[in-house]
C-alpha cells in the first residue's frame, strides 16, 4: 500500500544545473508562471529547479528526484554545496504571487539546501512536467533577475565550482564521452576564467592518468584531426590515482 | 522594544568545533542530561553543542549565537560544511527522552546544517550555559557514541578539514598566535594523518609567505631552543597572495 508522502513546508532543495556547450558554461533554468498576474506583459520569470523535500527522503534523494524529473536523468553528478536560510529569502513580490498559488503557508520560511549538477548537456532531453512547462540552458554570463535568492545560490556554486575541479576529477561530467584535448583545455579555461599554458595542460593532464588517448581522431574536419581521449572513470572512482590535484597556474603549492 | 525570538522547530544548526593541544586534534563536546532517566546510572551523553535557529537569525548568526554561548568567542573561524537531513536522524531512546524535555513537538523532523569551528584551545574558557553545564575536549580517536548523528557529522567535518587544509590557510587557526615550525609540521600532519618531509615542509612554508619569522625564540627549552613564527593574517584575508594551495605530499599536480 503506497501512501502519497506529504511535503515538509520548512525545508527545500534547489538544484544548479550546470552545462558546457559552445565553449560556454550554461545553466538549466525553469520558467514559472505566476498564477495570479501582476500584469499580462510580466507574468513569467526564471528560477533554478526545486522542491520542498517529502517526509520520507532524506535531502539527496529529493534533490535526485527533482533532477530526474526534469530532466529524465539519473546517476549524474550531483553534490550538495550550501544550505542557504536568510530570514529575508522571500521578498519579491512575484515569489509572493507564485507562492500563493502553491503553498499551503506561503508565509512559512523555508531553508533551501541547494545542489550542483554537472552534465552533459547533449544528453538532456527537458521534460515539461510538474516544474514547469519550459526549461532552458542560458550562459552564466546571461542569467536574468531570478526567484528568491536565486542568484546568490547560482553564484555560490560557481564559486563552489572553481575550487571543487582543482581538487576532484569532474570537470569530465560536463564534456562528452569523447572529447579532444583542445575542448578539455576550453572547459578548464571558461570554469576558471583564466588561459592556460596549451603545452603544459597537456603534459599534466596525460601524465596525471586521469584521461586516456583513444586510437580514434576527429572526422571530417577542415583542420588537423585532433585526436580523441575519454575520461577514466573506473580508475578515479575507484581510488586507483590516490588523491587528485587540479590546482590552478601560479598558484602556490605547500607539498609537492 | 524587543520581542523574545521564537525558535524554527524545523531547523537546527550544529557545531564541529575543533581544537589542537598535547598534538592531538580535539572535539569540543558538551554533555546532556536526560530529564527522563532512563536509568539512574546512565542518564547522560556527548553530544555536538548546538540549537534550533530563532526565526529572526540567518544560520551563520546561529552557528555563530552557539558558539559564542558556549565558549565566550566570537569573531573566529565557522564555516559551513553540510546539511543533514535524513528522516531518520532521530532513533536513539536516550535522544527521544531529551527531546520530550525540551522540544514542544519532540517528533517533528529536523534538518541540521552543520559548522566547523577552528580554534586555540588555549583561549577557550567553557561557560556553563543554557546548552550544558559540562563541555569536555576529547581526541578525535576518542569520540563515543554521541547523540542524533553527531559521530555521522563529527566525520563529515573531518574529512571536510582535510580537504579545506590543502587549499585554504585556515590549519593556523588552531594555532596560539606564535608557533614553531614544529609545532606546524605536527598539527599539518595530524590533521593530514601521514608523515611529511621536514625540510621540503620548512622550505614551501617560508617559501609561501604565509608565515613570517620573528626575531623571538623559545625560552627555558633543553634543546636547542626555536625560532617562532606568526600566520600573516592580514597578507591572506586581503587577497596579497592570490590562491593558496597547501597540497599534499605524492598527490597529483596539474597545473603547477
Amino acid at each position: 500500500m503506497s501512501v502519497s508522502p506529504s511535503l515538509n513546508p520548512h525545508v527545500s532543495v534547489d538544484c544548479v544545473i550546470f552545462g558546457f556547450s559552445k565553449e560556454t558554461l550554461r545553466l538549466l533554468l525553469i520558467k514559472r508562471t505566476v498564477p495570479n498576474s501582476l500584469t499580462e506583459l510580466d507574468d513569467s520569470y526564471y528560477a533554478l529547479p526545486g522542491d520542498l523535500v517529502r517526509d520520507n527522503e532524506n535531502l539527496d534523494e529529493a534533490a535526485a528526484r527533482v533532477l530526474k524529473e526534469l530532466t529524465g536523468l539519473s546517476g549524474i553528478f550531483l553534490q550538495q554545496f550550501q544550505a542557504f536560510g536568510d530570514p529575508m529569502r522571500i521578498t519579491k513580490a512575484k515569489d509572493r504571487a507564485w507562492l500563493q498559488g502553491v503553498r499551503q503557508d506561503p508565509d512559512a520560511r523555508v531553508i533551501t539546501v541547494a545542489y550542483m549538477a554537472l552534465i552533459d548537456s547533449n544528453k538532456v532531453q527537458i521534460e515539461p512536467g510538474s516544474f514547469s512547462k519550459e526549461a532552458v540552458w542560458l550562459p552564466i554570463s546571461e542569467v536574468p533577475e531570478l526567484g528568491f535568492d536565486h542568484n546568490d545560490i547560482s553564484e555560490g556554486a560557481l564559486m563552489a565550482l572553481r575550487e571543487k575541479v582543482q581538487i576532484q576529477p569532474i570537470a569530465f561530467e560536463l564534456l562528452p564521452e569523447k572529447f579532444t584535448m583542445s575542448d578539455l583545455q576550453t572547459l578548464y579555461e571558461t570554469i576558471l576564467e583564466r588561459d592556460l599554458d596549451k603545452r603544459n595542460f597537456r603534459r599534466k593532464m596525460l601524465n596525471s592518468g586521469v584521461i586516456t588517448a583513444l586510437p580514434e581522431k576527429q572526422h571530417g574536419v577542415s583542420n588537423k584531426p585532433a585526436r580523441y581521449y575519454v575520461f577514466n572513470r573506473n580508475l578515479v572512482e575507484n581510488g586507483g590515482l590516490g588523491f587528485v590535484n587540479l590546482k590552478m597556474e601560479g598558484s602556490f603549492t605547500m607539498f609537492s
